[in-house]
């Protein structure tokens, strides 16, 4: 299907993390040059960036962030700074995608537009309720199959779009040390609905989403202690992402997965073994996971901003006990509602 | 991931809907001749059967079907007839394809072995309770993604498998009509294990599953009134998956989509909308998955059988009321279960 992308409804929101920019501009160069992009420098990072002329680029630095939020309770190093960026982003729509990701090819040997597919994924309705074994039903070339209810083909809107990756796939520190040479080759041609219900770990390497609806449930809320610039030290945005997937569940939006790939840049390995042993993801998603299959949100919660509120209430409840890790997430998710309100619900 | 597949567990179950089976059996040989291979003539051909030498072949047909079962509501004609060779299979699992469908070809140029891919797909653990963003975790060069959860890495025992069709989708009589030139031609690489709680429409066109465990659920119950032996007038595979899913989500028990692709047969939309004018199936799902959806099954049914008897008995109070249909579907049901008892539930 196709869809029109107008300059004005989509932001790209790059996480720095890294100083040297050039080799990422140059790449996305033919699919961002049209686009504002919002570039937050992770205020751990001493260097000065460099970015590539030819984009309309605005740049975010620590500065920028102590100034127009003052005290927060929210940490935004790291991976975590992108998070800065929704919330001064002023358009409909964003997508985020690595600095350590490249275009990726299909294997008709084209390279992917990521935003075009992204915005596909979007503007396209996605179908919660029933699963079409024939994947995205909206597809050329596809439909909905025999046996689907006829009432339910019209879909809903499609709030988050979660990407994938190919080369280096993204998996825990423990993945990385014990399988060091194994690539992602896999790509699968297909974008599908994640069913109401469903769980899954939407990771921040390369999303979008509808930022005018999902905003206030776009946040860096869980963040474990030894967390570094490796993407297998953080599950912010794995919690961000079944925050996003309870809420979208609850007011009958929809998410989906798969198409666009990018390509990933090799991981350390060795830098992975590092990281083990403060590690405490390991553990962390064995509660992590059982809660939100569990929780319910009452249907008071007619607005994002309210089914966080409430959902931040829940996890102070039943996840603060068992570690004080998830406490700060409940503040966290708590101070966010407070920042969307005051610098992030403004549209263009 | 490489399975070993014995000859002694798996028969090849085929419903013979028209007489010549040689173009059919000619291009499954490779595949096929190491099985014994069940034929179940649909009782209203009359024409007799043409099958090539060279197969452990035994065909079944009304006679055969008559003299075993006797006097029972269960129609076995048209595509319904496979469901006898579950019956008197005696291998643990099934694999069952239309006659109507050849080997499909990967994208890769290569032909697919669909028994050997349905055999992976149901000895390989499925993983019900969190999505893997890159699909089946346990196949080559995959694995399960960051976050998550170690403690379900294991995964659970994989019951059924649902594959899926290249050139003619297998759609209702009005999309057929609608789109009457349409084929699909989009060969997505990847398997994935449906998760708990998600409904979908497993197609009986390409289709495997572990006979000695799910066996009293693979019966042939929702008949609409003019099934005939197209695809597209049937609804009797939708009623049977939807009923498996409720049973394996019960019981924790996984199910899959996706590889192994056959290649199907041009659909005669001409006769698609001579079904059209008795075609019930239209409105019927608009009733049936709604059900499917929020019906629990309490935590006595700790056998497949058990959970039939239950279903059987909840389809007649909620859904009987609405259509006659469907009371003779729980009528079926708990007449199968005693077929079952009586005539399937018997190891090799």
């Amino acid at each position: 299907m196709t869809v029109e992308v107008h300059d004005s409804e989509v932001d790209i929101v790059i996480a720095a993390l890294q100083p040297n920019l050039t080799p990422f501009f140059q790449a996305w160069q033919p699919f961002f040059s049209r686009f504002h992009v919002i570039v937050v420098k992770d205020p751990e990072l001493a260097a000065d960036l460099q970015i590539p002329s030819g984009f309309d680029v605005k740049v975010y630095t620590k500065s920028d962030i102590d100034g127009l939020l003052g005290a927060t309770s929210i940490n935004f190093s790291g991976h975590s700074c992108r998070y800065f960026g929704y919330l001064v982003s002023r358009k409909k729509y964003v997508i985020s995608i690595d600095d350590n990701c490249l275009p990726a090819k299909d294997p008709a040997g084209m390279t992917v537009d990521a935003v075009t597919q992204h915005m596909v994924n979007l503007k396209t309705p996605a179908t919660p309720f029933f699963f079409n074994t024939l994947y995205d039903p909206y597809r050329k070339g596809a439909d909905f199959v025999r046996g689907y209810p006829f009432s339910l083909r019209e879909g809903v809107e499609c709030m988050l779009s979660c990407g994938l990756w190919l080369h280096n796939a993204d998996y825990d520190p423990m993945t990385h040390v014990v399988k060091r040479n194994q690539r992602n080759t896999n790509y699968v041609d297909a974008v599908m609905t994640v069913p109401l219900g469903a769980m899954l770990p939407v990771s921040g390497i390369n999303v979008a989403f509808n930022r005018e609806v999902l905003g206030p449930v776009m946040f860096p809320g869980l963040r474990i202690r030894k967390e570094g610039s490796h993407r297998w030290d953080t599950l912010e945005d794995i919690w961000n992402g079944l925050c996003a997937k309870v809420v979208c569940d609850s007011l009958g939006y929809g998410m989906k997965t798969g198409l666009p790939y990018v390509m990933r840049s090799d991981a350390e390995a060795g830098k992975a073994l590092e990281s083990l042993k403060d590690w405490e993801g390991v553990k962390l998603m064995d509660d992590v996971l059982p809660f939100f299959q569990s929780v319910k949100l009452s249907r008071n919660g007619v607005t994002v901003d309210g089914c966080v509120k409430e959902l931040a209430g829940i996890v102070r409840e039943k996840l603060a006990p068992k570690n004080p890790i998830f406490a700060k997430a409940a503040d966290a998710m708590e101070e966010w509602t407070k920042l969307w309100k005051s610098h992030g619900a403004q549209s263009a």
